[in-house]
């Protein structure tokens, strides 16, 4: 990227009259830079079979170029007309033998022969429409797509032929593998397979569930062969990937492997929404934005945050802002609002945008002024941010599918593996140790001095004896509950548990057990003061060599909960229960203690610190004060603080206004 | 009416064995002088398809007629024999795809030809055979008719056909008005409109929600128009309405329109349940007999209320009675309970009736024979009591569907539209200001001094700029949070909010937001010593010229949250957040006070005086005592006390027992 | 039964790899004498439609019988291939219109003729083969059979059938009965009779739950038959019963009449699974053990019982030993855990077994071996205890219908039948009063110094009567509220409440209420400081010469909450509404005093004891401690604590430490 780019979502064919001229004035004077379009008009742009009409894009696209605005253009693929849904209603995705009704978005089936006719000809047709605008900066392929839960006859078919290959027709090994004995499931001919729907078999359902995601993969591959015909030499393509979605952006996406699924791209688009007001932590856009840059290496862009969005997110003054800046710092190169204006009728009229349904400008939008009017200043100091991290967690679809369903009845109980991920994630952040997140395909062990393992219930042998060889080199782990435990099968490894990794952690357990009120009992002073309380899971650790830091209280009080472990010339740690967030924050602490990670900046939160490399090869620091209340800070270098544009000391004690952000570029 | 009606719901055909002489001795002696039937027995009176037999019917007028008894006969029409179902299965309603199963009552398609047919056919048979039976005072068509969510593929036919005649085929106006071009809903030829069933869109949503209800309209006319053509001189025709129901009457009824219902009628009848033992406050049948009486304005039927009903509501020894008058000073000419004899099978086995199953006396019974001298000897005093209210509340179905469904996804909150008018509604309930009801298309606003508009969230312009010329002209108006946010076809407006009312609510706002923790902050006064605290809903009003009567306290403080303003001869008050019950009593009282409307008692709530004018010209004060204490309260004019017989001072303090009721005539 | 039996569960198909000869090693370590096979195999039998393969089968066995172990062979029909499914889907059950898919165990529909051929099939060869075994020492019926809810087209046209062959032929009667003319359900031709799905009729909805209840009675039977064609001489047929689940075996089976179920039973199975760790009681176990007991009055086995298993079950140190034990206190001649060990794969993983995934000892494994020897040791001692118990429970699947279904709307409330069964049969197993639990078909009244009726809402005059006559010569009957209410076609009887016992009872009730913050009151000195809040239910009790035990304290302060009558020469209590189990216990004191049970020790839970007389006629305690506490207790008599092998002398005091048992051998 060049610049910053600062931008909206512009859906000129919602609008309820043609303001355009006064929608790009309002914009430029907002520092915006960019507009994405098209991504869900395929009604408008195709309203009937075959019977195109792009005169609303090129009317955009026209008034954009002549206003200098850069464009990103969507391919509109994620809502389909209602004609297309009435001439072939098995477009429709079919869930578990139930076929979706018209109405909504991303109801369709992906992998529907008769959809992707009907996609990649609208898609032609728009791209050789756009293909003359030269201020069209990039291609979105579709958007935050997922596989719907598509089971559909032809998916069925699909997926027994895909593992029928993958087995070469050996039935045994199948059964042998999935446990398919059990009740009575045997596959004894390959025509007798049955519908998943109905399994009750972890690793049948995992494997589905994994064929699932490739579907995805497959979808976004097939999309960008076709952009890739028409784009132009610097025009990229993204595609708008998204999280665990709980309301807001919680965790790992478990049904897109993002990992696999951005090959076919040139940059990585994420949409990031959180909690805000009071609630804002900025905990969300880290762990999002940690995972976005993680993939490649390299920035990315955020398609989709939030601008006024709902009632309970609608910014304190001073969040938006800051909000801004905290992408930037976790390597981001555009932060793009959802949307520009609210909409008047349907399901997102109360999610709302930078302007409210009356266009007027609002509080929300003349703090965008603010921030685009400092986005164009800062840009060369703050565009391609390069950010490293010597800590990096190993994620996994495959260990969160395994540990989500009820074919894993009684297992960790309400919390599942992204309440482990994020309590583990939030614990880094808060104590500002950057972090990068990667998967067990793509992670260069070698890069980084910790390496965070969190629940990866499902790995094969392979990638268990590369984290053994990764510590007895110097490597240091951190591991939890759970790791280890099943093949690349789902199932469960019949050695001594936590498996091949045992031998790293110097510990193993038998048994495992509800903690049903049995308590944390320090037994090395990390966990004095600390409220021990523990709950749904408690592994009974026998220490082989490992040093206990805590065992339990009660019933149970032979046994370790947390060790350390010196193995070769790393060390490893083992969380055997699932503590409470501040046992993880103390065990976090001396983890980081024991590696030499210690961050720059002396805090934590609500005062978090950022930090990366711009292209002068300076070091830039982002201080955030997320809270509502003044905080301290000092600040350990000299350098400039560019929003206020003043200079700071070495040691210089920096007061941070609620809701501040403050940036120095080191000396 | 000529007299008070005191009656039950009598099943002669659901009875274990033939007591019926023992019955009406029992009714007689309890003053019982109606008795409504035949509603639910269609399998019994045509056993078979054409062949009738009315023998029980005829039974039961036969000694009813012999006994003096005045009989309200219902048309068996909304639970329907096997053979029908058997022989017809599309009589079953289809719901979103999916045909109910046969056996329970209300589950017919009531737009299905060949129900209608049947229907027909029955209800001819019968009342030709009861036309020849003077006792029969008036005729209940079908009960508690819904439409039951029919949404089959003639309804959806149906639909299409009346929006297409609304526009003249006129699509584009038609995806113009309701938003279409989002998520690529257009609809860009009449044979591609999708079935409503999976919509997201609210303005169809809501305009299928409206047609569903006139199918209600169309289907009470049609049975009108058939008794019409049996009944008698002096017969009535009137039918069964109910409310919301969350386990009692609640609110507005959210699938019929009452008020456009009604035409048909020649007389209004409701039914009511309620609350009872000590959770009994008289709300409900207050506001369900101020609508009742307000649909014709005139005097109303209580077709249904509870007796022992289930075992929490069993009344105290003291409340049957209190309520029969209750209904009667709500404007009610008829109480009559469901059921007589409690049922020995089936649903409502446990909904028990005046009886229990042993058909002996028992306390409520024996309640009810109080109530039933008294109604006798009283009847001349309080039968066609009329009622007059200077407040009307305004209450719409429109918007009630608008910001109900999850295409309003993040609208209000957990509470809904008859949460905010109930708590409007209960504030003058207990300070005993009188209110009527009505809906946008039936107010004469000129009759009122104040007219109070709980969330009217979709109307047209007209009715707006009806309500400030209203003002203009010397009225008051109670506004609140969401009023005149969309127009007719709940689309939002794109002036600023709250719209065409913010000239003469002399405020506007940008934004909103949720309070998260936010709290009122007294500006005028009036919320001084109240709870603050307020949820779910703050607009972040900016005063144009309004007084501000409170405001928020935190991150929100230099808006207003509820203003009052001076426009012509009347005023204004706007409600911006939703406030708790204490902050709404106040402010209710505080408009009271502005507008002049003082109670002629010195009492509220658990003392409750409704008032009206009866045949003699004089006014009857009911004076209740809604609590388990005693209380106190000084009657203003001199008088009688009818039930007492006691003659009363101006002045005098009146003690009223716990579930008491006195009735004063004053002279 | 020649010898104590302890077993486990072996699935050898399940297993990863072979171990055989490991396991039966360590099996025999842990004092193992009986394993069970094979009932959940089909697909590894019969891997294509008539194709077989019992080398699986026939390697266990043979290894079984080298080892000398004993086998229990289960038939293989409880969960089926494959293949079948995908050959003649009807065979998966159909539930309310809706075929369950392939995947989980006991989907199938157990009245489908295609089925019953293959089920029929694969059981004789399996049979067969099994034959030549004489280390098989019995065999188990399919297991946990239920009806699945099945209400296919031709189970509804059986149920038909029945019915009219029941009623022959005469549907006035029917619809008579069953209360049919309400909401126009009557059925006035066979052929109109709807599917009982949509039902809103409580008798025609019992009608049908006993009907499915039949078909599991038939269909055991018809497993049986074949079983008997094959079976030697010595070998038994038993099946796995077991309970109403919650999570854990809580009350009454709804789906199965055990007592007519269990007539083409040699012995009776059940499985048990219960609460552990800081939730071990006792209760659930002794429940299920005096059921099994009861039903054929003779010893039963325990085919399942939890190992480790859940998380929150996995036995704390001592708590395994100890339920060992309250198997055989009951009369189980078996103790048999699922299973052996934890499985690798699908639904059950964390179901864990005697062995983890790891299959090494572990604590759970080493406390079993104690289980072992001390069974082999004590086994004549202990072997065939015969159990003597003057109280009897009488319980009902009838009323458990009946006042479960929504067709009972507004019933008791949230507390069910199996609440009430269990809170009666709680406070007699925390007193130390030994019950027996029958039903109204089964049960000699004669035997027993009291009887007690919880919640008998279903009967037919005739037990009534017999209670009746039971009391008037000198029996003691414990009656609850709803005793009483309907006769056997779920008809509310027309009598005073509660029906004919109310002759016996000595009071009757014409009302009843919720509570709603009404307590009860003392009128005895009995219930003095006790906690008086009772909820969900209140019948206002009137005396009609019954002496009053407690009363209500508020708005119904002038009825009867308890009662006691002397009628006969017996006695009756009635407990008339829903007291807390402080109240409970109280009354199950005085009752028993009245009566003369006391318990031969004087101890309360946590102290349990259970006696029995062995085959030598000796009489043998069990004393347990289910609680983590230290506890005393003072032996009676004379006699030898055969664990430890220790004299006792007659008044000794003994010490039991936390989930201790001990066994005393009177002398």
């Amino acid at each position: 990227m060049k610049q910053l780019l600062y931008g909206v979502a512009y859906y000129f064919e919602y609008l309820p009259y043609d303001r355009i001229d006064k929608d790009i004035s309002m914009m430029q004077d907002a520092g915006i830079n960019v507009v994405r379009i098209g991504e869900s008009t395929w009604s408008t742009y195709e309203p009937q079979d075959g019977l195109f009409d792009f005169t609303k894009l090129t009317y955009v696209l026209d008034k954009m170029k002549a206003a200098g605005m850069n464009v990103i253009v969507g391919t509109p693929t994620y809502a389909f007309p209602t004609w297309l849904a009435k001439k072939y209603p098995e477009v429709l995705v079919e869930n578990n033998g139930q076929r979706k009704p018209y109405g909504a978005r991303q109801i369709m089936d992906i992998t529907s022969p008769v959809y992707r006719y009907y996609a990649e000809r609208v898609i032609r047709h728009m791209l050789a429409v756009t293909a003359k605008y030269d201020n069209v900066i990039g291609y979105q392929i579709d958007n935050e797509t997922k596989h719907y839960g598509t089971s559909s006859k032809n998916v069925q078919r699909g997926f027994v032929e895909a593992i029928k290959k993958k087995y070469d027709g050996d039935l045994d090994r199948l059964n042998h593998d999935f446990g398919l004995d059990y009740w009575s499931n045997r596959i004894n001919a390959w025509e007798d397979f049955p519908s998943v729907n109905g399994t009750i078999n972890g690793s049948l359902a995992g494997e589905f569930a994994k064929y699932q995601r490739q579907l995805v993969t497959d979808y976004l591959a097939w999309q960008a062969r076709i952009v890739n015909e028409y784009k132009h030499e610097g025009q990229f393509i993204t595609h708008n990937f998204d999280f665990e979605w709980r309301g807001y952006s919680f965790g790992i996406q478990p049904d897109v492997n993002h990992f696999a699924a951005a090959n076919c791209l040139d940059v990585i688009g994420i949409d990031v929404y959180h909690p805000s007001q009071r609630q804002l932590t900025g905990a969300e856009l880290s762990f999002a934005g940690d995972e976005a840059r993680s993939i490649k290496m390299q920035n990315y862009l955020v398609l989709e945050t939030q601008a006024q969005a709902f009632k309970t997110w609608t910014p304190y003054p001073g969040q938006l802002y800051q909000l801004a800046f905290s992408h930037v710092a976790s390597g981001a190169n555009m932060v793009e609002y959802w949307h520009w204006h609210s909409i008047h009728n349907s399901f997102e009229t109360y999610w709302k945008g930078l302007l409210s349904h009356d266009f007027a400008p609002n509080p929300v939008y003349n703090e965008a002024k603010k921030v685009g009017r400092d986005f164009q200043r800062l840009s060369p100091k703050l565009v391609n941010l390069k950010i490293n991290s010597r800590v990096a967690f190993v994620v996994d679809n495959e260990s969160l599918t395994a540990t989500s369903g009820n074919w894993m009845e009684f297992g960790i109980g309400k919390d599942k593996y992204n309440d482990v991920f994020r309590r583990l994630y939030d614990a880094f952040y808060r104590q500002n140790i950057r972090t990068d997140i990667l998967n067990p395909a793509t992670i260069d062990l070698s890069r980084y001095d910790l390496v965070v393992v969190p629940m990866l219930y499902v790995t094969d042998d392979q990638f268990l004896e590369r984290l053994n060889d990764y510590v007895r080199q110097g490597g240091h782990v951190l591991y939890t509950f759970k790791d280890g435990v099943t093949d690349e099968h789902v199932k469960v490894r019949t050695c001594q548990q936590p498996g091949i990794i045992s031998e790293a952690v110097g510990a193993h357990y038998e048994m495992f057990v509800d903690p049903n009120g049995e308590q944390l009992a320090d037994r090395s002073g990390i966990f004095q003061d600390v409220d021990p309380t523990i709950d749904q899971w408690a592994e009974l650790l026998i220490s082989d060599g490992a040093k206990v830091l805590a065992g339990y209280d009660n019933h149970w009080k032979e046994y370790a909960a947390i060790t350390e472990n010196q193995y070769g010339q790393g060390m490893t740690w083992y969380l055997g229960c699932w503590a409470n967030p501040a046992v993880i924050a103390k065990l976090v602490e001396h983890v980081c203690q024991q590696v030499g990670l210690v961050p720059n900046y002396d805090a934590h939160f609500p005062v978090i610190v950022k930090s990366g490399i711009n292209e002068e090869q300076r070091q830039i620091d982002f201080i955030f004060n997320y809270s509502a209340d003044e905080e301290q800070v000092t600040v350990p270098v000299k350098g400039t603080e560019l929003l206020g544009g003043k200079t700071v000391a070495a040691g210089e004690q920096m007061t941070l206004q609620p809701w501040a952000v403050k940036i120095i570029e080191e000396q």
